[in-house]
């Protein structure tokens, strides 16, 4: 099959095209032919550096698909030939940027064929990040308020909407006129500009002086901006490893909860898949429903697979880059 | 009224006794004349610190109290004139190292009149920090196991005993002989020495490779070894500010969450005064189902309230040291 791969760990010039054998589906697993991928940073962080993990090469990345179902393994249930299906593939092994993957069917989800498969494509990673820091770890409630810092990117723009569809207040920051503009339509009542030096105060006066939680989708010293702005009994859920000095001490005294969110953990670790699904489940429900749209910033076929990557590492994607294969 | 003041911040000896006017309920205080009152790691650090907060001397410490309702005010629902209550003080205001101490109604407990008050005493600020940290916040459940760091102390046998009582596996770390045959006795599965060099690679095997929820009721180095007997989706509750420089990276590949649980919030704030009086609710029941034992590690005369900070400062109290006044 054809794949872009990479041939090492490096810049977006390690990308190239290859001709690898299709990959044979273990006993949970669901064999897709690939309509479209979604990119997202950890693409670009494995690409540099392996994430960590043992890796081996050539790798291919490509950690959110939209597909169809070519072949099962024996332990699958609920799933048939020519299934269209969503699902956000294991960060260590090969991915979505072939013709072909494999995928957990315990965490992934049959979608209607009427569905765009470049917008499915664009929402299982960032729905399920955004899904379990709101919901399963930080209990976002109805008319709680909610502080999205980086509101216009993958997670950040699907946050926003789930939040507002809870109930929540949703405030954001966002660094360009085209951010703002986006996260203000998707229904943040305030945007603060990150540009403005005030940003912090005039984040806190939209939360009325502490958020009740913080999503830290940026990390670095957005972390910090984290900190001043949860309020007491408060929730903070960071998509990176986020630290400070003043961590312990800042949290303390407000009785105040830190979530680190690392979404590959079913998939590296084995466990609890099917809650993975049953987001997405749930979440393509909404995207039925029109209550939730992924905004695509930009398409490109798969042999651009490289300008891709360039094009999310400036840091001003709004919503998703996704990459077509098969669609 | 007949009180034991601290004069000024600092040691044991700026205790002393003192003649003061009753305290003048609020409306929402109940006024109780003392039985007796708890004694807990915070009594220390107030009087050493001041925790913080600006504070006026004379300065009457004591945030554990059970008494019998002698005033109330106009907002008060109830609660009658004689009734015995169990409250935990707040931070903030004169506590119950006296003849008399206001207590917000809404926080407060009614119990039967036949349960001695030492016991009583020594329960609410103890169980309502093992109770949010253990159910509000890291949501331990049935079957989960829970790593107890520092089970023979205060808020440590008490959460034992609940999350036995809600079904969870309980491992612990004690300091003595007598420590660790306490912990035993209240239902860890498995007590670990912490005198012990190899006691966190012990800990982590009792914990079956790592921990579902750890509580690190004993702070600095001690954190790091919460850090390293946490799970994958494991959470970690502290009742001190822990902090380490490997705090981001350990939590975020194990997708781990960290509560910093300050019992003192509700008292300081006025945020959700009611949460606590359900949980000293439901603690009494148990206590009166035998089914919670709070552990009385030695009891002192109001007029002996220094020598009893000066044992509370050993760091070998197993349970609680509490205070006679009316009992």
């Amino acid at each position: 099959m054809r794949a872009i791969v990479c041939r090492s760990l490096g810049g977006p010039e390690v990308l190239e095209e290859r001709s690898l054998p299709e990959p044979s589906p273990g006993p949970h697993d669901l064999l897709l032919e690939v309509l479209a991928a979604g990119l997202n940073p950890v693409d670009l962080k494995t690409r540099e550096t392996g994430l960590g993990f043992e890796r081996s090469f050539p790798m291919v990345l490509g950690y959110d698909v939209c597909g169809v179902v070519r072949g099962r393994g024996e332990a699958v249930e609920g799933f048939g030939e020519g299934d269209r299906v969503v699902a956000s593939p294991s960060l260590v092994r090969d991915g979505a940027n072939a013709e072909f993957v494999c995928v957990d069917a315990r965490a992934a989800a049959r979608v209607a064929d009427h569905v765009d498969p470049i917008e499915l494509a664009a929402l299982p990673l960032v729905v399920i990040a955004a899904w379990e820091a709101l919901f399963d770890r930080c209990r976002l409630r109805d008319g709680e308020v909610l502080a999205v810092l980086g509101g216009a990117g993958g997670v950040g723009h699907v946050a926003i909407q789930l939040a507002r569809e809870k109930g929540a207040r949703v405030v954001t920051t966002a660094g360009t006129d085209a951010s703002i503009a986006l996260c203000a339509e998707l229904g943040a009542e305030e945007v603060v500009d990150h540009r403005d030096p005030t940003s912090t105060r005039r984040l806190l006066e939209a939360c009325g002086g502490g958020a009740d939680v913080v999503l830290d989708t940026v990390g670095g010293d957005v972390f910090e901006q984290a900190l001043d702005v949860v309020g007491v009994d408060g929730r903070i859920a960071t998509l990176l490893p986020g630290e400070s000095p003043r961590l312990a001490e800042t949290l303390f005294v407000r009785n105040a909860s830190l979530h680190y969110e690392f979404v590959g953990v079913p998939g590296i670790t084995g466990r609890r898949p099917e809650s993975q699904g049953r987001i997405l489940r749930e979440a393509c429900g909404l995207v039925l429903a029109d209550r939730l749209r992924p905004v695509i910033h930009a398409t490109f076929p798969l042999g651009d697979l490289e300008a891709a990557h360039r094009e999310q590492e400036t840091g001003h994607v709004h919503g998703k880059v996704v990459i077509r294969v098969g669609a």
